[in-house]
């Protein structure tokens, strides 16, 4: 399809669509003439994907840019996929991280692994985390162990949903999946709290909120 | 203090505290002449909670304004308080919601409460939900009710962590909490995915990534 077919398809103006070509998000189409070019479904596929991360997943160009790039670098093995994904996800933020300290020694004890070197998840969570002092949320280290129990669990539905067989799927699910998937996370969290504490108010029949 | 010592107290430029005061996310200052007011803890407290909301929570100056709305407003019941809160952080989003019928039924199946009106949680789920199979990720009720239970247990810590005896601390746990650990869970989760995939390759002594 040109161009023009292809922002009716996906709803993404010819602007736009040129200016996600310029910034490398998305593949060139098969050039057809000096100014014309043929698009096709990967195109119309690539820009979903790339409307959905900016809207939904939040990130900026600059996060939609490393995640097009670790899906075009498909690695077949699992745990290698793991890290590279990670790594698109986490590197170039560009943001000082703090000193990890605590992190890596509330890691340590719970046995989670740590990279030898230039590990950034540690400082991540440590930024997370002391974010939360600076607001006036402790977090000490036994309700840390706590929500690490319920995430590791999610982490399981995380990995059993990569697939096994298919590199270019699995690398998808693993990048895509960790974006996308931490909003659902954040409506089901809201809907929780409200179940829980709807059932420890004593979750009558009548609902919360109209009292 | 002069607001320029709360400036230097807090490194937040005495232009953006400015900026603050018109937007009502600071209160004023006891005023001390025309020009001048007098600035104490709370004001610097308040500061932090805001540069913590907007740098790390990922709010945006309206998001801030509500979480700080429903701050001054604490009401004491634990239910009522999730509630207010929940709705400090999701009212006014000014996004139109989604059919919101698969995550409703969704819910229902599972138990989870509902509001009989005007409740935008479930439709928080379905956009949620229905961008990562714009994505490309779907996610079946399966899935989602494994997600469920794992949240389920985040919440739980969530709600135990509410202080009961003080209204105002609890308002803060709720509004502030629900926001700033949303980071903290998402670096737990990319190192739960690390620990699980790792376990599950074995789990030798050989660090990820390193191969």
């Amino acid at each position: 399809m040109k161009i023009s077919e292809l922002s009716s398809a996906s709803a993404v103006s010819v602007g736009t669509i040129k200016y996600y070509l310029r910034e490398g998000l998305l593949p060139a189409g098969e050039r057809t003439s000096r100014t014309t070019a043929e698009y096709g479904e990967e195109h119309l596929g690539r820009l979903r994907l790339i409307r959905a991360l900016l809207e939904e997943g939040g990130l900026g160009i600059d996060g939609v840019r490393r995640v097009v790039a670790a899906l075009d670098v498909p690695d077949p093995a699992r745990l290698d996929l793991m890290a590279t994904s990670q790594d698109a996800l986490v590197a170039g933020v560009g943001r000082e991280l703090p000193d990890d300290t605590r992190a890596r020694a509330w890691l340590v004890r719970r046995g989670w692994p740590i990279l030898p070197e230039d590990d950034p998840l540690p400082g991540r969570l440590e930024a997370a985390w002391s974010a939360c002092e600076r607001a006036g949320i402790d977090i000490d280290g036994s309700v840390m162990d706590r929500y690490a129990d319920a995430v590791e669990q999610v982490a399981r539905v995380d990995v059993a949903s990569v697939p096994v067989r298919d590199p270019a799927a699995a690398v998808h699910r693993v990048v895509v999946g960790t974006v996308m998937i931490d909003p659902v996370l954040s409506a089901l969290r809201l809907l929780a709290q409200r179940k829980v504490a709807w059932l420890e108010a004593g979750g009558d029949a009548r609902p919360m909120g109209q009292g």
